[in-house]
C-alpha cells in the first residue's frame, strides 16, 4: 500500500509530498454525478456501495495519496435524534433547531454500530477495495461546528443564536457540547475499529470565534475527543482542521493532533513557526487556484511546497473543499505537480 | 466639539477611550425603523434629510463619540453605472454582473458632486447639525471588496468568479480595479471637501484572500487611495479596515492609514505587536458580546480596553457591524462602560 500519507502524518521521511483534497469525492467529477443522480445526498451517505464507489473515484481518476470516506459531518447530530434535510439551494437544514433544555435533553448519545452502522459498513467495504491502494481517512465534525448547525438550524452568517446560547445559557450550551463530544468519541473510535487509518476532525466554523471564546467554548471539546482517541490506543494519525483559525494556532497546536489542517489565509512557514516542531501541517492551496493556467498553478504548488518544508511533515491539500466548477484535469495536474516537484526537492 | 475620537486617531493623549460602532445607524434602533419604513434602503441613502437623521440617532441615543454617515459602499459602483438593487432576503444584487471587457468598459468614473451629490448634501447637512456634538466619519468600500460585488453580482460564498477573473484575466481585473480606485479617490476627496472629518475604507472581503493574493490583487488599490488622500492634504484621519485580515496585518500596517480597524478574531495587543508604533487601532469586541449580561459585558469591555493599551491610540468599536437583534440599552451600557473604565485607567 502507498503509505506516504501516513508517514508524512507521523513526520517520518517520505520520497515525495503526499496529497489529497478536501471534498475530493464530489461534484467536480462527472463520475460522481453519475452515481449521485440515483440518490439524495443523505441516501448516498447511507448506501455503503455508492459511498464507497465515489470515495474511490479520486484515487483512480486523480491520483491522490489518500481516500477520505464519502459522508457528512451532520450524520452524527442526525443519529443523535435531530431530523436533517439537505435542500438544493439552502444546504443542510435541521428542521427542529436545538435551542432549549427540552431539545438538548431529547438528544441521545448514539451507539455508532447501531445508528451509524452504514458508515462502518462503508469503511469495511472500502478497506477491502482499497487494500492495495491508499489509506482511508475517516472524519467527524468538531463539537462547536456541529453545535452551530443544531442551534442555528443550518448554515449561518453571524452565528448569532449560537453565541447567544454560549453567552446567555452557558450551562445549557455545555450540556449540548458534552453530548456531541461523547457521541463523536464513540463514532470516531468505531471508525478506527472498522478500519479508518487516519481521522480528521473538522472544526469548519472555529474561525468565527475570537481567541478567548475559542478557548472557552470550542477548543476544550475538540481536544477532549483527540485525547480520548489517543488514549484508546489507535495508531491512526489524528488531524485537526480549525478553518480560518490563524489566530487560534497558538492554542490548536496543543490539540493533541498529529497534524493540523490549514486554510489558505496563512502561509505554511508562518504556521510552522507558531506550531513548532513535532506536528505535521496539511494544506493549503486556495481551491480557486485550480483555475489558473497550468504554468501558474505549478508556481503556486511550488510555493506551497516550499513553505511546507518548514513543517515537521507536510501533507499537501487545498485550504478548503474543491470547488464544483473545477475541471478534473486541473486537479490531476496539481496532484502530478505536487509529486514531481516534491521528489525533486 | 467632542474631539476625543479625532485625537485618538492621531495617537494624541485622550481623557478616555472614544467609541463608535459599525452600523450604529441601523436596524437595532426602533427610531431607525421609524424613518426607514418610509423609504427603500437605497432611497434613504439618497435622501439627505433622512440619511442625516439616522446618522445622528446613535449620537443622541447611545452616546457614541463619532457619527458615521448613513450610506452604503455600493453607491459608488452604482454611480459607475452598474444597476443596483437591495432585495429583502438576498441583500445587494447587481442585476448585470461585470464579467467581461464590454462590461468593464461601460463603467464610468463618476464626478461625485454630480452622480453622488446626495452623499455630499448629506455630509453638509450633518456638519451643520453635528456642529457642537461629535466628528463625522465618511467612508467608501475598498476596490477589491467593491469588485467582488460587481463580479459576483452580489454576496458570495467562495468568491469563485472574482478569483476566476483575477487568475485567468488579470489585465481585465486590473482595468476594473483601476476604475473603482479612481472613482473612490474622487469620491473620498469630495467627502472630505464636503466636511467629513475622518474617512474609513472598508475592505470587508479582504479576508478571503491569502497573503500573496492580497499583495497582488487587493492591497495596492487600497493603498493607492489612502496615499492619494494623504497627498491631497486633507487632515482627516484615514482608517483602513481589512475584515478577517489577521494574517494580512504585516502588509496592511503599511497602508498609509492612521488607524487600522480590526475584527474580533485577533487580540488587540497581538495586533499592536505586529503593527508597531505610530498607528492607532480600532476595534474589536465581538458584536454578539452585546448579548451578555451587563457584568460579563463589562468584563469583555475591560479586556478589549486592556489589550488596546498596547496600541499607539485606541478607538473602541465592535469587530463587525452591530447585530439588528441587539437591545439598544446594551449598546448604551457598552458605550458608558468604555468611557467609565478607560477614564479610570
Amino acid at each position: 500500500m502507498n503509505s506516504t500519507f501516513l508517514k508524512a502524518c507521523r513526520g517520518e521521511p517520505v520520497d515525495y509530498t503526499p496529497v489529497w483534497m478536501m471534498r475530493q469525492a464530489g461534484r467536480y467529477l462527472p463520475e460522481y454525478h453519475r452515481v449521485r443522480r440515483n440518490f439524495t445526498f443523505l441516501e448516498m451517505c447511507k448506501t455503503p456501495e455508492a459511498a464507497a464507489e465515489v470515495t474511490i473515484q479520486p484515487v483512480d481518476l486523480i491520483g491522490v495519496d489518500a481516500a477520505i470516506l464519502f459522508s457528512d459531518i451532520l450524520v452524527v447530530p442526525e443519529a443523535m435524534g435531530a431530523p436533517l434535510d439537505f435542500l438544493e439551494k439552502q444546504g443542510p437544514v435541521f428542521l427542529a433547531p436545538v435551542r432549549d433544555k427540552a431539545a438538548v435533553d431529547k438528544l441521545i448519545i448514539p451507539d455508532p454500530e447501531d445508528k451509524l452502522g452504514y458508515v462502518m459498513a462503508t469503511i469495511r467495504l472500502l478497506r477491502k477495495e482499497l487494500a492495495t491502494k491508499v489509506p482511508l481517512i475517516g472524519f467527524a465534525g468538531a463539537p462547536f461546528t456541529i453545535a452551530t448547525y443544531l442551534i442555528e438550524g443550518g448554515s449561518s452568517k453571524n452565528f448569532f443564536l449560537t453565541k447567544k446560547m454560549m453567552y446567555t445559557a452557558p450551562a445549557l450550551y455545555g450540556r449540548l457540547l458534552d453530548k456531541i463530544t461523547a457521541s463523536t468519541i464513540l463514532y470516531l473510535k468505531a471508525q478506527a475499529a472498522a478500519g479508518a487509518q487516519a481521522l480528521q476532525l473538522f472544526d469548519s466554523w472555529a474561525g468565527v470565534l475570537g481567541p478567548s471564546d475559542f478557548r472557552e467554548f470550542a477548543f476544550p471539546y475538540a481536544r477532549r475527543i483527540l485525547k480520548a482517541l489517543k488514549e484508546s490506543g489507535t495508531d491512526a494519525p489524528l488531524i485537526y482542521f480549525a478553518n480560518n483559525g490563524a489566530t487560534l494556532l497558538t492554542q490548536s497546536k496543543d490539540s493533541g493532533a498529529d497534524v493540523l489542517g490549514l486554510d489558505w489565509r496563512i502561509n505554511l512557514d508562518d504556521a510552522a513557526r507558531i506550531v513548532g516542531p513535532g506536528i505535521a501541517l496539511q494544506g493549503n492551496l486556495d481551491p480557486c487556484a485550480l483555475l489558473l493556467p497550468p504554468d501558474q498553478l505549478e508556481q503556486r504548488v511550488a510555493r506551497v511546497l516550499e513553505q511546507g518544508r518548514a513543517a515537521s511533515g507536510h501533507i499537501f491539500n487545498l485550504g478548503h473543499g474543491i470547488v464544483p466548477e473545477t475541471p478534473p484535469a486541473q486537479a490531476k495536474f496539481m496532484v502530478e505537480a505536487v509529486h514531481r516537484l516534491s521528489r525533486r526537492q
